[in-house]
């Protein structure tokens, strides 16, 4: 059996070949300037053991992959309550369409997209200052990864310029309908430093461990979220972790996984193993395009997808 | 460890004194005629064994669940080819929404809602007749289950009034793009065969086996599509398989099942299990409400989810 | 003062010098053969005089310009029980969208959309056999422009097989929301050949002289419609007669009208005159391009539009 | 004859009886606490006479009849430039909708509706500071109706709260398209003050002098916009003036008019009469349910529709 270095070795150099690279995302104007060439990847194994490859140190904005955490920090606020204000379902349309917000009264289909996301940033804007809630939010994610070098860039959450604008429209619109409660700069200073969040492939793989570990912190032995909780987490990363991409994603590589506009891909697959992958270009459906090859390849060549028959372990490191 | 048997025969002693049931679908007359009290649950294991319990053996109308045999038949037909003309996105709206074809240009969001299984048919009258397209497609579920007494049923089929007039204007609306290429009073004529298949929860769950098996029918030994098939379809059905449910059966369940407006649910385990259950009365998606919860509860018995971490055996029988 | 047949001439002659004359609808395939270097125009003042040039006695197929005789006979049919079936506000969108229909179950916008015009068809059926329907609607529109030699052409009805499906599929959408009541095929057989009437510009002219006179043909002295409902008919040509192009013909004609596919326009100077123009190239919105350009030059060297303060007469003939 | 003032005055004593008055718009505070009593008539003859009646001399809110007076004012500025920011058809949906921005891109369908109007205003901020352009605003309506007594009920303008968040969206949705270009809390001031005109019938009539006259205001014999831009004024607001009631609104009326939420409508008979009728109370389409029925019983007593084959002069005063 081929070991796993090996094969994490092997994609990231098939990814260094890769002509079609996608194009990198221009409307935030510190992610635009981001070389396409860049390719990481980092898998920490049930056992805790990490195999990473390319660039799988280096820093990126992990942009929508922070909704994960901030889904899972907002549960742990409020837990189900949270369900009645974003929805669980697949969105059918871009990211940041507000036409679904129209004929569905101002309720999000999923914490997946902007619009979900900012209202679970309103959630936390109840219970904490917004500095504070900036602050708990980072600590976490902190947490989760064992890592308290993770950083927010400043510069990016400042420059979120020309999406900005999308994203005020997204929260107004909410607003009027009730479903934002606090001042909208406010909610949004949250969720532009939550996507901020800059992070690289070995960190954010650290940080999703405890969705492949039924809730649990590997690392800590502490409960993050109940098993229940982080199977739900899961099955939403699974249907609606893609934006109107995760059909595509699910039938291709066949793992729950959440992506983000700076190129990065967090993936999980329960009991086995916890991947992150970055590479800034972008397909059509705005999902990292070497992101999504290199996770597909990689789950070929381990057998990793939750539809196979037999997913007994991981090749050996 | 409490056994298989016990837990479904629990499940169908907690189905029986429901008393939320949701409403039988109306728009078809011979469906409307159903008592809705009905509850039954089969259950294959990977070793053949099945579990059965309350209406296991009373035979009801598939609908949509076809769909999946639909899919794979057509799949063996014409592989890849298919995806030119049929999406793999969930829909983000209702089944029979007319809305998306004209934004995507007569190209249906995915095989699993109307428009995408009338594509299918389509597809099959470029190899069949008709009336042989009907005979093997019956012919190919026959099989799959290994039961000749399954049969369609005619008055079902020859019914269809109400929800025909939208599937009439569904076929015609494609055809307007190019996109059903054949009659469509013949293209019809197959699809509603289809959905009129009457089986029971056992001839169903056995009829699935080769999702729970990598694509092998395990009675037989025969490959009825590749191991990598067989995960591509099983992804669909978790992303799609419920129409603008999908994301809640997925959260709630996690597993992948197709549903049918009969009430019937096709549910598999990878590796592990092939389950129908089957309940007249839908939930307002059009997804059936006890089949859906007693899905929820056999897999909080048994750690079946696909996003459980450690998912090694099934209960002991 | 110039006089009217030196600006028709004037204009004619512009109009065979333009040389953007849009596109000739190519999903009919009767039409997409008719030479784009037609130019017809041929006004009917109140006093009867008429004034033609260019191809003003060519016959074109009217296709939707048919809709005002056809509104006109169903109100007469029915009266106002039409707008329980048919609603009367532009619609925002393409002649041939279905979208609305499904939010608005299955009510069009306005009798000037196809499904509106579909509606009135099965409307004339709840009175008449399909046959005897379509020889009441011809000896109707024979009857209004005095002329026993426009004919239906066959050809054209019986061709008309790409938009067709489209068509079938709206009455088929409309049939399942209960607003359509016979069967389909006749409904659009009515439909079909009304839309094939054979007309040129001089009878479209004389056709429309009772919605410039209050409701009255001047060359029988019956009243065909009472004033007030001719007065309705002309605010539905206003601000539906030109599809999604309403707006804009109302901004630079300034005169209710109504086009059709062939390359006609019906408009109506109430008190003043009855003018019918053709040519068969389209602008994007799917109206006469030479047509539209045509009237716009009539009414700026007239003074005609509905919205100019002070319309006394006609120019002298 | 009947003379003109007994028209008004029967009218007002009849919509005084009126038991169906509709509801007053809810979502502004200082609007939801007028009494939905009120009603008021002023018509002004092209002659310079007035006949008023009911409450034509209490101020209300002119809301979105300001967008008249708006767009003249901006196309005074910037031409026909104008079009290329703003569309010129009817909407087919909702005065606030938001998707229609997202399908066409940022560009609103017309300048009746908020998104054209907040457009408008942000031209008006690449001439004038937000003061400036508020007073410039305020001193055009005032030489319209030739009355320094207008004012801006800044307590209005500074409570829209609720609808507040829509506009805003609005505005930060056509930001991101690039069609709002300066600080958008700047671009909405001017666009609430706007809103916040408070005018009496016989104001409001007066201002709208020079839309019967062709662009002309008969009091100061000066043009306020050429003759041909008059005309297209009133097209707009025939096609377009009453959100997704303009068609119900030519069919009962024929005439070319613009509703506000205050309950306000200017209606305009060219080279005949300026009117304004108010009544608080809005119909379901949220145009005023008395004002619309005064207006329909006011054109069927004198005959001024634009329809009508012979409008040769007012009734007699």
């Amino acid at each position: 059996m081929v070991d796993l270095q090996t094969i994490v070795d092997e994609i990231a150099a098939e990814m260094a070949q890769a002509t079609e690279r996608g194009a990198v995302a221009s409307y935030i104007p510190d992610l635009a300037r981001i070389d396409p060439a860049h390719f990481g990847i980092a898998v920490i194994g049930h056992d805790g053991v990490s195999y990473a490859a390319g660039d799988a140190d280096t820093a990126f904005s992990i942009q929508s992959v922070s909704k994960v955490f901030s889904l899972t920090m907002t549960l742990g606020a409020v837990g189900d309550a949270l369900w009645r204000r974003v929805g669980r379902e697949p969105s059918g349309s871009a990211f940041n369409s507000i036409v679904q917000l129209e004929t569905e009264q101002g309720i999000p289909r999923n914490p997946f997209i902007n619009a979900g996301a900012i209202v679970m940033c309103d959630i936390l804007l109840g219970r904490y200052e917004p500095r504070e809630a900036i602050a708990q939010f980072l600590r976490f994610v902190r947490a989760l990864a064992g890592d308290d070098g993770i950083v927010i860039d400043h510069k990016v959450a400042g420059g979120e310029q020309e999406t900005g604008f999308r994203n005020v429209a997204l929260a107004n619109y909410m607003r009027a309908f009730g479903n934002i409660q606090h001042a909208v700069d406010k909610v949004l200073g949250i969720y532009f430093h939550q996507c901020a969040l800059a992070m690289n492939c070995r960190q954010l793989a650290l940080a999703g461990r405890f969705l492949m570990n039924g809730g649990r912190n590997p690392a800590t032995c502490r409960s993050v979220v109940s098993p229940q909780r982080a199977r739900r987490i899961l099955s939403l990363m699974m249907t609606c972790g893609h934006y109107d991409g995760s059909g595509e994603f699910a039938f291709r590589v066949g793992l729950p996984g959440k992506s983000g506009v700076g190129g990065g891909i967090l993936a999980i697959v329960p009991g086995i193993a916890s991947i992150a992958v970055w590479s800034p270009g972008l397909n059509e459906r705005g999902n990292s395009q070497l992101g999504t090859l290199a996770l597909e390849r990689l789950v070929q060549r381990t057998g990793w997808s939750v539809f196979e028959p037999v997913v007994l372990s991981a090749p050996e490191g």
